[in-house]
């Protein structure tokens, strides 16, 4: 790995040897190298270790590291101060007795990259690495050839089914590197893609059981379920991602007729907007509890108001449409009604007609997080919609998002309001950007304008293989874009 | 661990909780405890991984260090700069996915103490640890009772015997901790032990095979052998440990009446003899090649012509012995009567009779290993022998011994004059003063006027479970001492 102030991540790969030449060379003592298995693997990893010299007389202790990207293998990982637990840096140091000796690491990890240490032999044998082998784990089927007008999206289709197959394990995985978790969010746009891509839709199936099963007390959707060491329920509450649980059923249900599925889950669908409406008015506005966790994104200093009330109001009109596509014609109606309230209400509160902007909050925040889901919860007319989204998109001074699933629904919302050929710009404009950086999978987070950001105050935990950023191909396979 | 100058390896141990205390207490980020198993254990380690606070999101990440004495755990084992290698250093770091989860670590080890920290969890909980557990193994039979005059004595022998159960295995482990390997020197000391007390003979028997085996192309008997991953031959020679084979095979079959393996290795025992015979002059002497290793004991500047002619002689002695119990009485007789001319060579070349002690070297060095081998050796009448031995151990200036290995050869030197006395007072000084350090088990090295030296140049690789330091059991369970 050599720095390289061109390139976003800082460094560039330069091969130091063949796999022929590697074969042969030896390592001791303080020696390292890095292997590139050529794109982003989630599994384990293998190998034969054999020694040189003398017998060997003594264990030999390595260091292991796994990077997704360069940063992870070409920067020291310490000393850590993230936020989040140091035990997700992704490293090993592993002591190998009884040599030459076959060894399987532990844990599955998401990597292209090893990062190979040597923290000691003996001083009489070196050891020699042979039969390297990374074995990929995935519950998709084969890849689908990519598709895009332009080899630039095609490329970006291929990548994006790279992010989604090496996610899809035995739930939709938010992504391998770390949580390795069931998140309600990141589904939706995983199902999203996946209907147009690998049809697992029996997974997407058993993701809705895990989150109907494992909800709290009241019946309220949790945002994400712990599938090992046994499924149960994750703890924690996100309130779009209880709203958002209706609206991957509805897209579960249209993509795949399963009625009957619709059905059996729908008082879970109801019961979340029983809970959910202790928190909107009569009229129709939501009013933050205060203490309950919105998502909408990672940027932090997001005011949620306006966004969070048109994402209710989208999941209350999916909502309304999955009653209509099982059968419950007669609960649809209200919840039809309901929805219109929901509209009127946050379009009273947010839409300001004479500046053509959304605005949230006490000092009027624009943000593209605001427009988008204004837009996509149906506050504005098309009209209005594309007004709301160039005022926001145009404007230099608005938040923009962090994260490629906040993205996503700005295309969503781009494509609802007839704006498409600025929905296409945005997805070569900004997946496009991570291609640039040479993104084998799509990240957790990227902002463009701070590449090197991270949520967590350190970017060795950020997650680059993401599910919730493959929606390209939900786009570009569906025809949308 | 509390540190205190009145102990010899400079920590006490006291309680910080009972076990059912600790099985409340959780730990985090930071946090570290130590385990006291309450004696030395070769084995694996099991614990269940349990969790306290919120649902855990986060792999926990541990570092185990693991302690045969208080300063394995006390101590940072870091910066290291010992000779040998690091991978020696008996610590590990684990990452525990998927909580809460049953846990056996990886590898065997040897250990009293295992020190605990907590490298992370997540902000979200701590970790409990529950039914943590050491499998000792051993291939040794139970325990006989332990016997001794005194209270002091039978302690000895207990504490004897429990450092050869550990060493048992496979194969008679050097010690469990580091090597795990079978040397011919330490072999010898554990099967005069093993005789007298769990009388595994068939252990013996697979281990003198070995070296049969895994001997160089010329057929000379190698130092050690390695067992794992297969028996093989390990590419290193001590002139005094192929001797030893023949002294070790001579012992075998005493104690076993076993003349079949006695004759089926003899052709062995033969090509020592024929092997080392090179460098023995014709008149008896040993004349060092200078590129062969001599060990006798790790005191580093011991003078060992003196001790290789009487060892060599010993050996030749017992090669004799050895022919006429399995009925090769022609070759016992011209083995006999070169023991005879190297006995009056070593004496003529190393015994002082004017001063009445033995000297090696152009500097004259008197050290207990020239005047205890010189006995063994038989190069002095029991007057002489004695006198030797007093004057050498009388001698503030005089070498002493580094290892237990060769305070063996002491007091099998001080029984074969007939200082009885002077070698049980030397148990109670020597191995007595490893009681008083709290050892239970024997240890590697030991200088009582620097206890806390290392022939690795630190401490936190010595061995403290060696097997050449049992042979109180050998001396106290056949009523010598």
């Amino acid at each position: 790995m050599v720095p390289d102030a061109a390139q976003v991540l800082r460094f560039r790969a330069e091969q130091a040897a063949s796999i022929p030449d590697f074969s042969t060379q030896s390592f001791r003592k303080g020696d390292s190298f890095i292997l590139d298995f050529g794109g982003h693997r989630t599994g384990y990893l293998s190998f034969d270790l054999r020694t040189v010299g003398r017998e060997p007389d003594a264990p030999a202790r390595l260091k292991l590291t796994f990077g997704e990207v360069p940063p992870d293998v070409a920067e020291p990982l310490h000393p850590y101060d993230g936020k989040i637990s140091e035990a997700w840096l992704p490293e090993e140091i592993i002591t190998v007795d009884y040599l030459p000796q076959s060894v399987r690491m532990p844990r599955r990890y998401a990597f292209r990259y090893v990062r190979v240490d040597v923290i000691d032999t003996s001083p009489g044998f070196s050891v020699r690495f042979a039969n390297v082998r990374a074995h990929a784990v995935t519950s998709a089927g084969p890849m689908p050839a990519p598709i895009g007008a332009t080899p630039r999206r095609k490329r970006m289709d291929e990548v994006a089914m790279a992010t989604l197959h090496d996610c899809m394990q035995t739930s939709f995985e938010d992504g391998p590197r770390r949580d390795q978790r069931l998140w309600v969010g990141d589904l939706r746009l995983q199902a999203l893609a996946n209907y147009a891509s690998f049809r697992s839709n029996d997974l997407v199936k058993r993701c809705l059981y895990l989150f109907a099963a494992y909800c709290d007390k009241d019946g309220l959707v949790a945002a994400c379920v712990y599938e090992k060491p046994y499924p149960r329920y994750g703890g924690m509450h996100i309130i779009d991602y209880a709203a958002l649980f209706n609206v991957t059923l509805r897209d579960y249900v249209v993509a795949t007729g399963d009625i009957e599925t619709g059905r059996d889950l729908w008082p879970v669908a109801q019961r979340q907007l029983e809970l959910l409406s202790r928190w909107i008015s009569p009229d129709g506005l939501f009013l933050d509890p205060g203490n309950m966790w919105i998502f909408i994104d990672w940027a932090s200093k997001l005011h949620k108001a306006a966004a969070i009330q048109g994402l209710l109001a989208f999941a209350w009109d999916a909502t309304a449409d999955l009653a209509a596509r099982i059968g419950k014609d007669a609960e649809a109606g209200p919840i039809r009604a309901r929805t219109k309230a929901m509209r009127q209400a946050g379009r009273a509160a947010y839409w300001d007609a004479a500046r053509g902007v959304v605005t949230s909050g006490p000092d009027k925040q624009v943000s593209w997080a605001s427009a988008a889901w204004a837009v996509l919860g149906g506050m504005l007319s098309p009209p209005e919609g594309r007004r709301a989204m160039r005022g926001a998109l145009d404007d230099p001074q608005a938040l923009k998002p962090f994260t490629p699933y906040l993205y996503h629904y700005v295309v969503e919302a781009l494509v609802t309001c007839g704006e498409k050929k600025r929905a296409g710009q945005m997805l070569d404009d900004y997946w496009g950007a991570m291609l640039d950086a040479g993104a084998d999978t799509f990240w957790e987070v990227f902002d463009p304008a701070n590449p090197l950001s991270s949520p967590y105050g350190d970017i060795h935990v950020n997650s680059y293989c993401h599910a919730w950023s493959c929606t390209p191909s939900y786009f570009l396979r569906n025809g949308i874009l």
